[in-house]
């Protein structure tokens, strides 16, 4: 019995510390976890009108937009709590049976948009171009593994 | 004819100057706009568990929520570009039509969640839920004049 008890409260503790400090639900967890995306994507297609030339370039507004999600760049994360491979959502359930491999993509995604940042901020076209296109094949990785096709 | 081709580029270029650099749509504005908040709710709703009690007081935690809002405190205006009072939104015309005075209220949010920004590394729990108070008055003033209840 006391055994019990204590497996509980080990459990307990557990589901505490991997999700976050306050009591959220699983659906407000992918509410925003998707808006994080949501903003990222709006600074995306904006960087992208741009690198693709269906926009003026501006070396200015482009490091505006990589700033943003660069400044985000972390935030999405706190939105997979566990249980929350639900509802409308494109989450393969391998994000959380394989977090280490899900968080792998995570970093290097990290690592491409604060590149951006950095690169925009010099204002070199080319070099904005190429270091854009690295950020989005960060973004094409994890898709490929860990997002359902639509 | 000179004249109405002349009037139709002044339009032209206020329209784009008006709006954002890339051609963006009414709809895709509007969801941006809506994550903006979507995130800060959520890190409102951690910040707001901990300054009433029903989660512990995590002064390192409190920091990271409100520097998150913080490093995207000007980002939803971008998304009230013209004529996206639409759909499934609670934008009153108000924004637009008041449109200085809508930005006095974001500013004045932009100052109280850098207030509190600021307060949370410091670490005094009083001080922080007096300023996390602010900020909440500051949405609230907002909402209360340009936005919908429903």
């Amino acid at each position: 019995m006391k055994n019990a008890v204590y497996a509980m409260i080990a459990g307990l503790v557990l589901v505490l510390s991997a999700g976050s400090a306050w009591a959220t639900s699983p659906e407000d967890a992918l509410k925003y976890r998707k808006a994080v995306y949501q903003v990222y994507k709006w600074n995306m297609d904006a960087m992208a009108a741009m690198a693709r030339g269906e926009a003026p370039f501006d070396a200015e507004r482009f490091a505006l937009h990589a700033g943003r999600i660069n400044a985000m760049r972390e935030d999405a994360i706190e939105g997979y709590v566990e249980n929350s491979a639900i509802g409308d959502t494109t989450s393969k359930p391998e994000i959380w049976s394989q977090w280490d491999a899900f968080m792998q993509r995570q970093n290097a995604f990290e690592q491409e948009i604060g590149k951006l940042a950095e690169t925009a901020a010099g204002g070199d076209a080319r070099a904005i171009r190429a270091q854009f296109g690295a950020v989005g094949q960060s973004c094409k990785a994890c898709h490929d593994d860990f997002r359902v096709s639509r």
